[in-house]
């Protein structure tokens, strides 16, 4: 089985265009929620001293915020420092190492931090034998290393997640021989998901075949199995982390085309939001953030636009395979926290079928009279039209903690700077992946 | 506790209008599933020899299709008689009682047919401290006495939920305290069930209590439970039989205001569509059904209309309530077996509060900005519009079996002429509802 991102390029035909071969190997992926184990047994290029990120990579000195509370206290947390001033001190010299998520056939939801004994969710897609990784949701408190918060209290949920959820988790998938995500997904969209900010459906989707795998095991319901419950039944964005992972997986899938300009990775830092273009393998392409004033959405109370700040992200990989804001007009129910209102949600899908290649044959749209989500972020019809892909994101405050979420619409110019090197690139570019 | 209709008329103020006393009591509903119980133990002036049956009452000779098979089936099945033709003589003579579903606190899917030991759910509306019953589903096979057929599977299937699925479910419901229906039922709406043809949300969230229940049980996990396991995953229209047992409860909690015209009940019979208003307490409305060839919606292959026929049913208790075609706007996934485009079920459900006192203050639709749906048909307001009720319905098959879904319209002579009636008596009718 292949993770991360193929080091050959892929090959391709001459009767099918870059664009559509790279879109092809998202539409066809399978993804099957197999496991869930710690990060060290089955992610690709970790090592006991690594912290996976969201973003592209910066300098550990450009982290000022969430993000760099998050990775010092994952440092903590793993024991790879005894305080936060070593941790700093090992992040600074490098004998900590910090990388990005992307490059390791994983994802992270806002600041991304995953160590070494952290459980992943592992998706496989049984189409192109490969997996992708998220760690899992921490559990029902948002004060977490999610959030940007590193506390006693997070701790102590990070080791229940750890000691007890997570193995009992993973017991029951590998009995039961792993949950089908692609029904699943297909079936949360028809029930108002978007898959990234609202899971309402899918995450109830998986409980109850958790709970059916429950009642039908041989096993007696142990503490831990209860305690499984619990988590499945109080973890807010449980299934999100699911998504990501099966989002990623299949993302990966399409890089590499010789000439595609088809998005494979939106991710952000807390300075940058960044893409992957197929035909570039795994470059990125980086912009600047929009100012946090300039988010739509809602924020709960008392909490104000001046509160917010970026912390990093990388569920939009969602967006990135046609879910999340692409796929608002099947979501109404989050109207408050993405365009406003239905009429609204329902033009901004519209738009996005201008700037892609593809319509998704499972995840459908009932409002659109079951059109397939739009698949398939082309950079040059983005360069083109001016129309940059919807994204909804969880906002996330100056201090940590979970805020609300919004609209978020990505800078432009990666986008354009990916568009003009493909444009004056006449022979297809075969760079393909190499991450590691 | 008080079931079926209150013999004595409700006290009403001379601050609050008749139809805004109605509907107030549909509004402050409070179901909760609480039992499945064999309906000999449970629904009021039941008796073992008497058959419930779909629809204001007819004579016995009326019945000539489905229904009557499935009447003549139950009395086999119950043990009435040992052969369809004594069944035949014995209703003919009186010897078995045929009685409306209505007279009773209960409401039947499509023939709605009722024996003394056929297991029905029991949903108390806490508010008002009355109880809707509804004979549970049959089972995964709509070859069943609920579409008019009467066969060996049928006993068998019919036979199994009574010894095995109902008792489990009912021990379990006792176990727990019950299950609160109102959050429920909101939460399908918001995820695109309408609570008539639609209830994937509903069922799916039923099926996740259930199996959180089982796996928090003491108890250990039996063979009938695993059954009621499998029955719950298997049974199609699972959780209709409950939003009609607390819409009938609901409905109930509304009849008998001195002066309103707000429908309490909507019914069919194979040869008749009737309803009850507010004012007029247990008194039918009646008129004629239109033809099966005018039904919109969508039928399975390779049935077309000229195998339709209607069989019964008083499933659109749940629009009597403000659900299913008139909640239309909240489930697009039905488009083709309603309005046929989410377009035309907008403003489906949009031309419901004309005829309508009130919106639901739980039940809301995301599409039209959370706005509650529709609640409260006032039969003043369609006879002086000329719109009737928008009814999601089951199709069935002349010789019985599922033929797919529709939108039914009725006819609008029952409302008429309960307008008419409503004119006519200036001081306020104080009939009450004088069930039994």
């Amino acid at each position: 089985m292949s993770t991360g991102l193929s080091t050959d390029p892929i090959e391709t035909s001459p009767d099918v265009t870059p664009n559509a071969h790279a879109v092809a190997r998202i539409l066809d992926s399978e993804p099957v929620l197999t496991d869930v184990v710690p990060a060290g047994e089955v992610v690709p290029g970790m090592t006991p001293n690594t912290i996976l990120t969201s973003g592209a990579p910066l300098p550990w000195v450009a982290y000022t915020g969430g993000q760099r509370r998050a990775i010092v206290g994952a440092a903590v947390f793993e024991g790879l420092a005894a305080d936060e001033a070593t941790a700093d001190a090992l992040l600074t010299s490098g004998d900590i190492v910090l990388e990005p998520c992307h490059d390791h056939g994983a994802v992270g939801s806002l600041t991304g931090v995953t160590t070494w004994s952290m459980p992943v969710v592992v998706v496989r897609d049984e189409t192109h034998d490969r997996q992708g990784f998220c760690r899992i949701n921490e559990g029902p408190s948002t004060e977490s290393l999610t959030f940007g918060v590193w506390s006693d209290a997070v701790r102590a949920q990070l080791e229940h997640v750890r000691e007890t959820v997570a193995p009992a988790f993973g017991a029951l998938l590998r009995e039961v021989g792993g949950i089908g995500l692609r029904p699943l997904m297909r079936r949360a969209l028809l029930l108002g998901d978007d898959l990234h900010s609202r899971h309402t459906a899918s995450g109830t989707l998986l409980r109850t075949a958790v709970l059916e795998a429950l009642v039908a095991s041989p096993e007696p319901v142990t503490a831990a199995r209860r305690d499984l419950v619990r988590y499945l039944r109080e973890a807010d964005y449980l299934f999100l982390h699911m998504a990501m992972a099966a989002s990623k997986a299949a993302a990966d899938a399409a890089a590499g085309v010789p000439g595609s300009g088809v998005v494979t990775a939106m991710t952000l830092s807390e300075r940058e939001f960044a893409i992957r273009v197929s035909g570039f393998g795994s470059e990125w392409f980086r912009g600047p953030l929009p100012d946090t004033s300039t988010l739509r959405g809602r924020l709960f109370e008392p909490w104000t636009h001046a509160d917010l700040a970026y912390v990093g992200g990388e569920s939009l990989i969602t967006e990135t395979v046609g879910l999340g804001g692409m796929a608002a007009a099947a979501a109404f129910a989050l109207q408050d926290f993405s365009a406003g209102t239905p009429e609204a949600m329902v033009e901004l899908t519209r738009s996005m079928y201008r700037i892609t290649v593809a319509e998704h044959s499972s995840y459908q749209i009932p409002y659109l009279r079951y059109r397939g989500v739009p698949c398939g972020i082309d950079v040059a019809a983005v360069a083109e039209t001016g129309i940059v892909p919807a994204i909804h994101l969880g906002a996330t405050l100056r201090d940590g903690g979970h805020a609300g979420a919004v609209l978020f619409a990505p800078p432009i110019e990666p986008f354009r700077a990916a568009a003009a090197r493909l444009a004056s690139a006449p022979t297809p570019v075969t760079t393909g992946g190499t991450v590691r």
